[in-house]
């Protein structure tokens, strides 16, 4: 029998359609196609290629935008905000428009064309959400900024348009509907029980233990009870905290294990798949500090997302939660 | 400088990147490649094929389950729900489940297997109108349903898994959450202007004309202010109208010519694109009557769209809303 489910912070439904349920190679990854380039902008030596660079990581004293780096930060070529201006915001009759006023950055997260964030070694890792949380605490000093929204397209399937390993940045002058929706969602339980939701699910699933695919001192991997894609997989901190940018050293090295470890899961069952994540923190400016918990979704791309679920917001998921954490648990890596 | 647009409904913001904005060519729609099968399971002269028919529309007095129909509605043979059982609510400490009791059911367009909505005669549109309005009322009935959802896939790039022409229908037990989200901005503005927010952007468009497709006695079709996505368009009945099922038969003659004619210079201007839509009416059981609007949704699928769109969302589309209704108005069918 068909399942449905409740994400219990966004009340979201999904169908667990465990009839359709199929084994991790029953899915077979979109071959990823990239175009074909001379030259990869992202490469070390081709610094000129790309704007200059906001922010990178060196082992030595060289200058900026020449090679020597192992993480880079740069604005996107071809950004879908701009940076400069006013936010000029209107109301056209019934409808509000605002300026593009924003930040659109590519995370350049290593200097091997052919690395994968599975494949970095942890320290590097953890360089990458360092570099995340730099840019975060830097753009949020710009006022007309409401939301940074750091996510990553792994695999042509998954949207990447380049093959070289980089995660994107938009900083954007809204909160997304989507966060809005989700940060009502812990307000509201907040509220009824003053505890966040999130440190619910967290101490739940560690005692139920059947979707826990990953656990270290600080963080849990985990599959969602009302996971909406197979193999979707959350990374939690165990401590309640809702700001990334302000997470610990010793938290960020925790959460380079738990991920890398999480990844070359991924990896190994699902045959290097295409994924995308999305890290999910608070808002800049509004104080969600009792009751927002960040954490980060990632998604393998293995199914065909139809119109209708972008349409509808809802979701047919054909693999049973319990045992997508149980093939990625049982994972020899 | 690209624009940020809300949706006056349900609020969600989009970036109008007119920076990377493109023309109609610049789209190559992604070639379709359909499994190759050896018979169609949805042609004449198969119907031992699909499970029996539930409805079909014969120009004879021919028998179930034998050609001659020119509309047909089966069960899906894999459905995602179950039609049979108790919805078996229950919570699970922090977590909420029922049993998947629903309907999963395929509409087939046409007879001919190559045919498309786009070139149906309108009056064989217009039947796959009234079939949609059949199996709504039908299902209506059955007290454990709450929503119907109509949805089509078309072409393999849009999630289609068979190329014989048909739309899907899943009834569900729950109302999916961006419905739940539509209905209660509905309800929202009914409440501070006593108006329907769709009558209001009915009006504004046929004021405004630039965002305009076509227009008749009955329907409007138009881009919305804020597409998510290039070319996405809407068909809107212009009298006030909660439920397509309680549509009138001059009513489903309007929307099959304007569907028609939109549907062509969809072909027209993006070569036979693939495509979704979706059909946005009434919960079954509630009393919307006074502020919710029934109207369809079509999406093209031009674009990639990335993990991140759904997992947020937000959305960048390139195309200005204005730009896209000048190449569909100006279209020659």
């Amino acid at each position: 029998m068909p399942e449905l489910r409740r994400d219990p912070v966004v009340g979201r439904w999904v169908i667990i359609s465990t009839d359709r349920a199929r084994r991790p190679a029953d899915f077979r990854p979109v071959a990823p196609s990239f175009p074909a380039m001379s030259l990869c902008p992202l490469c070390p030596g081709n610094e000129a290629q790309t704007p200059p660079e906001i922010l990178a990581y060196r082992a030595n004293d060289k200058a900026p935008n020449t090679p020597g780096w192992h993480v880079r930060v740069v604005p996107n070529k071809f950004p879908a905000l701009q940076i400069e201006g006013e936010l000029g915001r209107e109301g056209l009759g019934l409808y509000d428009r605002m300026n593009g006023v924003g930040a659109h950055e590519v995370i350049i997260e290593s200097s091997e064309h052919k690395a994968t964030l599975a494949t970095l070694p942890e320290k590097k890792l953890e360089d990458v959400f360092w570099a995340y949380r730099d840019r975060i605490l830097d753009l949020r000093k710009d006022i007309r900024l409401r939301y940074v929204l750091i996510f990553k397209n792994h695999g042509a399937a998954a949207g990447a348009t380049m093959e070289h390993t980089h995660s994107q940045l938009i900083a954007l002058p809204i909160v997304p509907t989507n966060v809005a929706a989700e940060i009502d969602g812990c307000r509201d339980h907040y509220r009824d029980k003053e505890r966040c939701i999130y440190c619910d699910i967290v101490r739940h699933e560690i005692a139920d233990r059947s979707r826990v695919v990953g656990e270290n001192a600080e963080f849990l991997s985990v599959v969602p009870y009302a996971a909406r894609f197979p193999f979707e997989v959350w990374v939690l901190p165990k401590r309640h905290a809702s700001y990334f940018e302000e997470s610990q050293k010793f938290q960020f090295e925790a959460l380079a294990r738990i991920f890398s470890d999480l990844l070359r899961r991924l990896d190994r069952v699902l045959a290097t798949p295409p994924y995308n994540f999305i890290l999910h923190t608070s808002p800049l400016h509004e104080r969600t500090g009792d009751f927002y918990h960040w954490h980060i979704e990632i998604m393998p791309k293995l199914t065909q997302v139809a119109g209708f679920e972008w349409g509808t917001g809802f979701y047919i998921n054909p693999v049973l939660p319990e045992e997508a954490a149980a093939f990625l648990r049982d994972a020899d890596i």
